[in-house]
């Protein structure tokens, strides 16, 4: 047992927690809804509160460019910046500036990219991104880590698990040297931040085991897997999972970055991840997609016309309990903001009462057969779906 | 005294009273939020209640064509259909038709027009305009009018009034047909619907006498001003509201159409007005301006870059009391979908918290004072602005 987490039940590899932020303590499994720009698309922080939102994630890259960290700094850190009083996980920003493609210019020293709102310069390094972190004041901060694209030879991964491996030292000498007060220039809005390594090596199982060996070497306070839901097929994901997640510390939670669906959320937790954070729920609700126990609704289409059932008939979200499907057709197809705003709650609602349910399945000893059900259901939909 | 409507108390001409409609109680004078399409722009209905929205207004023009009046009375009526359980007035579609120009054709019979999202033709027709918010099921549904651009010559106008007047009489009789079941194929959400007349006229008062006259000797239910706010100077409006709302009976509430600002709202109430509606809280919201007790706020300006007052330091909206002009800036700079609803909540809240103010002055017999204050707040703002 530690001060940042503790195992309050096990379920096979499942394990139901307690994680203690600065902010406040986190009941996991937890997903964490995505608020990139220092705001979860189309809903307001007391919805996300009503919600059951434990702790949110802030993005580094899109933050530094706009507005600044320094000025979010003098704002007081981001939690006073944006009025969230929760736990906040920010990024490391390495997953955007990888993405920016033949905007930017991988180095030992970092990466330099040119910004996508203005075209400006800008360095990331191993130890900017702690500064960056530093000033947001987030409860957790990540370790800036190379994020090459799927799929990727065995050399390709290689050079990046070990370039990443000399990042990891770096980055978590800076945040040592930030902690011991020997660094006094950057602005810390949260001190007792915590900081999580980061977990490469693609689809390469020895990879990934290269990866853990050398960022368990350096230390960090935490783990995380990246570097997946980036192509792979879901059965080579839910694989690498358990071989990674297996290695890492029992007694220190497991984050598994940027996924999933709601059926990647429900295999991970079974191969022993504690958190999870995803765009999916609030983009799919803006595109008009509504996650429900029978699979995904496409609320455009021309049969929901004169639908006046809610969009999942069993949940209890706002959306559901005031609204129906002919409605929310009718805004999505309008153009409507509240269109956003009504699909945002519901997916929402439904990634965060998943893990609900997840976390009393666990406490009852019952995880597996919770998530037979939910797979069942999930799948019926999809063969259904095909068949038509 | 009726049963619609009970003036409570008077100041000058200013009135306080009470509107009692299918739906609910509404208390006068009132603010209406403009929901468009079945829903006002980036707020929930649970948020609107919160707001104290007592009556929003639906718009017949676009509803007949998306989803249709038709679809809205199988889903039971618009009430039904947005999941809003309050009273809501309808407009007859005759401003949007004629905004139309060149994709519409007046003639004796009604309007023909094509729709701005297909092309598609359709009549709207004083009989129609009936028949759709019959099908609608609105608390209060509008006659058809003919609302002529500003300036028009008093031969324009006089046209257009004396049209409007004949179309009163069909929309009437139509009224009273469906009121009294020879008309069987109808269906009628809200069977207690009030129907209101239109005054027109322009900015000619000789016009305006003649529109009072002709639509009192038709009989509606109340009376509204329409054909103003559209682009002639506030004091010449304030002048023709003030001749006209004089002559409209002193039992029945008094509806001016689409307006205004909220010194026009204070200006308009000290002149016999009960009923305001106007798009500007929302749509403002959306380009960023924001209404305060000192003026409107343009929350893009670099000056707020850094300011951590809230809009109105004075305001106890949502917004005002959890965030600061610089997020709010960042929000809007960075074109976040929050922002559209944080910036409506606040200007819907300072619209409703205005006419809270002016419905207390009235009772307490100092809405002179209350007006006087009220102007020379957003008076001095402007003033200091010139000068800068």
């Amino acid at each position: 047992m530690n001060s940042l987490f503790t195992v309050t039940h096990r379920d096979g590899a499942a394990r139901r927690g307690q994680l203690r932020l600065p902010h406040g303590i986190v009941e996991t499994p937890v997903f964490m809804p995505v608020g990139t720009r220092a705001a979860v698309k189309g809903v307001t922080n007391e919805q996300l509160e009503s919600l059951g939102a434990e702790i949110i994630l802030g993005n580094t890259y899109h933050l530094h460019l706009r507005p600044g960290d320094e000025l979010i700094a003098r704002a007081g850190g981001l939690h006073n910046f944006m009025g969230w009083s929760r736990p906040i996980l920010t990024d490391s920003g390495g997953y955007q500036v990888f993405s920016l493609a033949d905007r930017r210019k991988i180095s030992e020293d970092g990466v330099v990219f040119r910004s996508h709102l203005d075209g400006s310069a800008h360095t990331l390094t191993p130890e900017s991104a702690v500064d960056i972190q530093a000033r947001l004041g987030s409860d957790i901060l990540m370790m800036f880590d190379e994020c090459p694209p799927w799929p990727g030879t065995e050399d390709v991964i290689r050079d990046a698990v070990d370039r990443t491996l000399r990042w990891a030292q770096r980055g978590r000498d800076r945040m040592l040297a930030l902690r011991s007060g020997a660094v006094t220039d950057v602005p810390r809005a949260t001190p007792d931040q915590v900081q999580f390594g980061i977990i490469q090596g693609g689809t390469h199982l020895a990879m990934r085991d290269r990866s853990v060996k050398g960022t368990l070497a350096v230390g960090f306070d935490a783990y995380a897997i990246g570097g997946l839901s980036v192509g792979e097929p879901a059965p080579t994901m839910y694989d690498v999972v358990a071989h990674t997640a297996a290695q890492l510390p029992e007694d220190r939670p497991r984050y598994l970055m940027g996924t999933g669906t709601p059926t990647d959320l429900v295999e991970s937790v079974a191969r022993g991840i504690d958190m999870f954070d995803c765009v999916l729920p609030t983009r799919n609700a803006r595109n008009g997609q509504l996650f429900t126990r029978d699979g995904v609704i496409v609320i455009k289409n021309a049969r929901y016309a004169e639908d006046l059932l809610p969009p999942d008939p069993e949940c209890s979200c706002y959306t559901c309990t005031h609204h129906s499907r002919a409605y929310l057709r009718h805004l999505f197809m309008s153009g409507e903001i509240t269109s956003a705003t009504l699909n945002s709650l519901h997916n929402l609602h439904f990634y965060l009462d998943t893990m609900r349910g997840i976390r009393k399945a666990i406490e009852f000893g019952n995880f597996d057969s919770f998530r037979l059900d939910f797979l069942r259901r999930q799948e019926t939909f999809r063969q259904k779906k095909e068949a038509q």
